[in-house]
């Protein structure tokens, strides 16, 4: 595999454009009475005729077995090796609502917790108190003060919260609070590098403080907090491919994550047809476009086998829309799998398709887990999706003498 | 691929257990007469149900074209990148004779050998004396003392002995004094550390001595070493995958690489069947099971195709008693290949089968070569089995946030 640096010597820029739909969650596994993945069970006549006149293949996000998360998956369709681009959950956290970080900015993930008389951890989310309960409590929170730092804390979803510290020399390399169990007091975080050891010191502040102006709050009595990190300041898109790239997301963490990646992010509406409409309304200003698929993953993850169903097929519905505008290089892929009978996301190999003219078409008929198994793509690390889509599109010349 | 470390992170304990047998030569090439090769060959009726419901693959041990030792073929097997984690033929030695090394020691491969009148070389392997007066003559150089040295020489096989140096400060870091050729003198250590300089020495005295104690024991006149290493004390499977992992194997080579990973050493006979009885009477002791069947390598190694079909038979025929205990995730495969044609060890990637609840079964319906370079798990590195064994028995979490 070329380093970023390798690849950037052999990218050009050219109108050509290419269009990478991700549909988040996409693989699956077989319902036993039937033996078809959900993929498999769809209809979905337009992927079909993708896959017929294109190049499948199965993509491993990370590596064999390995079940991502949401970032290193996503991070490996845009180019960059997951395991070596790491995005820490507090950045992740502020991305999923939307933060404006700044760059220096450290943000960790803050859970609301139950703690006993002698400050012993005996719920680590304080009963998943409301959200409404929530904002309430992080608008006291808001009121402490630490030496030399501008402290955000912004409310998520019932207890859960997002502390950002923003100064001058912090660092990420801090240890959590959170100590991941109850019947034991919250962690002293420390710092690991000059930087740490400055978070690690407002961190603890910060929660001693917040210890006593939520005393009153029973349960949401006191605060833990795990994955300070910073911004990873990966290099863009466009430095590295040379493309004008744009992001069509309805949900807040995948517009993060490639704003991260230097995307322009596209206003949208929330629907998948309204997702595609917006590439149709702006596809003459850019080269390359994800677009986000979201619900084949939500109910996935709920178990429901027949809506993540009903979700491709309504994907499949409106893929005219993107067909029309005959894009040089069309890729359907997901960022992982999310099997409905195991109802999270897993490390089974995730089905991908690429049409291009200069695809070299195999002898698959169907977009399906087995039937791409078997084509022309193989099965190959998601972090060469980009280089292969690149290829496609004709905008990259010759590695070596 | 995730380092050691980062798997570390993400692995967890679970009730759920592995079993992984190792048909050592599984992978074969084909006869010309039918164009099928020893395991196509074979009438295997219970891997070919477990290749239907399951799914397969092939691995490359080390990488394509690199032809395998069995340190790096099963070290893969076990999770431990072959071309980092190396093992030295000293050690490799000692643990084919069950020889108990302890922390610090150096072992290295010595060959009596035959030198002429003016100290050269003429059969490195003294006529392939036999193993009685290969004893013999173990027991003279045993007398030989070294200043602050304790010195073990233990008969191998033939010309094969070990020689072990149990001292302070030693390092493998020295070269052979095995010349590799005839009508030359054998070569002085040079060792390359500090560590290394110390064994350099002994084993330069150790060689001059011998050359007395031997002078009249022709054709074994001499001693040829190479091969100086010490133990590599690796991470453990269970620091690294919380297993509580348990070998069965016949041979003491393959006993000893299950010891250097950790595996309790389980006493078993000696025959397949003897083996697959020690497993069912092990089976709640332990939550992965390493077994190893030796016979396939050795009649592939004596080019004889239809006593190694016949050897997978046998393994086919007893399979049932692994598969009646049921295990959470089972695996077939090979450390690497053995073609009858070629008498040897070779690079062709290895069949694997995967069965679990939560396989993904893929179209394969037989297991062999060519059905299983097909199938569902693609081509893959060796490195990567267990990372899958672990996501196909749910023991790991996501990786990344």
């Amino acid at each position: 595999m070329l380093s970023l640096e390798q690849l950037k010597e052999i990218t050009r820029q050219s109108d050509s454009k290419i269009v990478l739909l991700v549909i988040d969650g996409l693989g699956g596994l077989p319902r036993p009475e039937t033996g078809k993945t959900e993929l498999e069970s769809a209809h979905i006549p337009n992927l079909a005729e993708l896959a017929n006149k294109g190049n499948c293949g199965l993509t491993d996000p990370v590596s064999p077995g390995i079940t991502p998360g949401s970032a290193p998956g996503h991070l490996a369709l845009f180019g960059y090796d997951p395991v070596k681009y790491l995005v820490g959950r507090g950045i992740l956290e502020a991305m999923g609502i939307d933060f404006d970080l700044k760059k220096g900015d450290v943000a960790a993930r803050g859970n609301f917790c139950t703690i006993d008389s002698k400050g012993l951890v005996t719920d680590r989310r304080a009963g998943r108190i409301s959200t409404e309960e929530n904002a309430k409590l992080c608008k006291k929170l808001s009121n402490i003060k630490l030496e030399g730092v501008q402290l955000y804390i912004v409310p998520v979803k019932e207890h859960r919260f997002l502390l950002v510290l923003h100064s001058e020399g912090l660092s990420g390399d801090a240890s959590d609070s959170d100590p991941q169990q109850v019947g034991v007091a919250p962690l002293s975080v420390v710092g690991h590098s000059p930087g740490g050891k400055k978070t690690a010191e407002l961190a603890n502040e910060f929660a001693a403080k917040a210890k006593s102006v939520l005393a009153d709050s029973h349960p949401a009595n006191m605060v833990l907090l795990r994955g300070f990190s910073q911004h990873p300041n990966l290099p863009t898109m466009n430095e590295i491919f040379k493309l004008n790239p744009a992001a069509i997301a309805a949900y807040p963490m995948y517009r993060g994550l490639a704003k991260l990646v230097g995307m322009k992010i596209l206003n949208t509406g929330a629907t998948i047809e309204e997702e595609f409409d917006t590439l149709v309304k702006h596809y003459a200003e850019h080269d390359f476009f994800f677009i986000h698929a979201k619900k084949t993953d939500s109910t996935g993850e709920d178990g429901d086998f027949a809506a993540k169903v009903h979700a491709l097929e309504e994907i499949d519905r409106l893929l005219p829309k993107i067909i029309s505008l005959s894009p040089d290089v069309l890729i359907v892929t997901g960022d992982h799998s999310t099997p409905a009978m195991l109802k999270g996301h897993s490390w089974h190999p995730v089905p991908l398709l690429l049409y291009s003219k200069w695809c070299r078409a195999d002898h698959v008929r169907e977009f399906g887990e087995t039937a791409c198994a078997s084509g022309g793509l193989g099965k190959f690390p998601a972090v060469e999706v980009m280089p292969l889509a690149m290829a496609n599109a004709l905008k990259m010349t010759k590695f070596g003498a």
